[in-house]
């Protein structure tokens, strides 16, 4: 089986797209991997890019353009609001299919080998790829930035896991693996921010709810209606219907009825068909042989899904 | 407001019942404390001793009681299939009621330091109380057991928090603030152990459900029905009617049904009233002045508690 991989690299460079365009260019036209987004932001002076394909495939294309990001992008005069430590400032690598975590692991280990030894830019294992609990944070490794990188590595509980000095105009990166982060909204009746925020706050980890929701409430102004905005961190543990029917049950209390409910950018196609098997009565490990329009129609059948098509699931892109 | 606390006090004596009646006298025919049960096990050699009350009360018993255990119990000559370290073993402190968490704490550091005073027996403060991260885990602290603690405690690593060596007969003793812990199973419909454990795996924190819910699944051989069966750890956290609610909700999947619920031992009336007001339809801060008879009464229509009467929640002792 073909195992295929998400990417979300980080570039510090958000203001200048002829230099973002060279910079993931060998994100297209190549055989096993598709970019799907990029984001550019220029008050950030950043921009998030989106990738999936064969593991190979995509290996090859993010040390390539990470080698360009090195050349391109000099830290010593960038500028901009988010905080950021390299011009390649962190890379996450998601298993989508066909790889575990632990494989993932692995392989992130091997691309940051492989960056550091094209580029020279020192890397830091993060999140579940962290050999050091100090470095499953991002936001630990990244504080004090680039300007702070020099001191920061002469500590030896900084150390880089590779290399030990920055990178003199790129700085320093962070790789690691996590899981893929499903952004999901369910739209309610109500127009009281406060009893929303009440339904999030019984849902959410935080509160004594499930252990991979956070969740939030947030108002849709045009329709004067609240939401509850979550992020499922691990789909695989907490499912999209344990969200919704959680929601559902909270939502009783006062009276409130859940309308529709929203993926936000895309979503892996077992996120979803692993949640229609509990609708269709079906045990976890039977299987569930849909193509993209029949998960389609299910999912707004079960989960009420609206503004949702193919085009929202990461195999459509897989063709 | 009356600081009302449980102590659940384990004592290493489970045979010979003459010196248990000595140990836990001072908890008798006192104002402002309360012996629930005394649970003798013989080949555990093992008493765990329930009483609650006003904090006050509560602590000179638990003082008095401790000294007569040093007294009167050998550790030296002790054998029992338990882990054990000390006459009074261990000292789980709980709040009930007009109590917070931090004063809880607070309070665990003072009875500690009464008992140390009055035995000389070393304590470590673990659970809530817990001062050091090797101490918040209890068979951490009692590994290597009372014949171990000598060595042990050479090592700085395992310095008790109060006293250096252990007490010759006596050994050591564990003080801390832990919550309440609600033993609760509830049945259904199926005699599918299989499927009733997916259930329970959906609904506990180990497989990504609910923060404070452990949970299994049992077999009652009688009735050819399995129950899911449970402990919360925080039920102000993760309340009783969540845990009913998503178990419903799970079994739904199966063609289960959910047919009654169960409390094992003692409840705070507060932790039924806190998921009556959910089926009533109330915010989580409104009052809900109930009477034990109708705590009773609405647990068994909306919790379909089976077995249940006032005997069962602790306020009935609090007269």
């Amino acid at each position: 089986m073909e195992k295929i991989i998400e990417i979300v690299p980080n570039y510090s460079e958000g203001k200048n797209r002829e230099v973002m365009e060279k910079i993931i260019a060998p994100f297209k036209g190549l055989d096993g991997i598709k970019l799907l987004i990029l984001e550019m932001d220029a008050s950030y002076n950043r921009s998030v890019v989106t990738a999936i394909g064969e593991a190979e495939a995509v290996m090859r294309g993010i040390v390539e353009s990470a080698g360009l990001a090195a050349e391109l992008i000099d830290m010593g005069t960038h500028r901009g609001e988010h905080p950021r430590m390299g011009a390649l400032d962190v890379l996450p690598i998601i298993p989508i299919k066909g790889i575990d975590e632990k494989e993932c692991i692995e392989l992130s280990y091997i691309i940051g080998k492989e960056i550091h030894e094209k580029t020279g830019v020192p890397v830091y294992f993060y999140a579940k790829s962290a050999k050091r609990p100090q470095c499953e944070n991002l936001p630990d490794i990244r504080k004090g930035e680039f300007e702070g990188l020099e001191e920061k590595m002469k500590d030896s509980f900084w150390q880089p896991d590779l290399g030990t000095i920055p990178h003199p105009t790129a700085g320093a990166v962070a790789v690691g693996c996590r899981n893929f982060l499903v952004a999901y909204n369910i739209d309610t009746d109500s127009s009281s921010r406060k009893k929303v925020l009440r339904i999030a706050r019984r849902v959410r980890f935080s509160g004594g709810g499930y252990r991979y929701i956070q969740a939030g409430a947030a108002k849709l102004e045009d329709r004067n209606i609240c939401q509850v905005t979550m992020n499922l961190t691990d789909y695989g543990k907490t499912a999209l219907y344990q969200a919704f029917e959680a929601v559902k049950m909270e939502a009783r209390r006062y009276g409130i009825n859940v309308t529709a409910s929203e993926i936000v950018g895309l979503v892996p196609k077992e996120c979803l068909t692993s949640s229609l098997k509990y609708y269709l009565g079906m045990d976890e490990e039977e299987e569930l042989d849909l193509n993209l329009d029949e998960t389609v129609e299910l999912a707004k059948k079960f989960l009420l899904f609206r503004d949702f098509s193919k085009q929202k699931i990461i195999e459509y892109y897989l063709g």
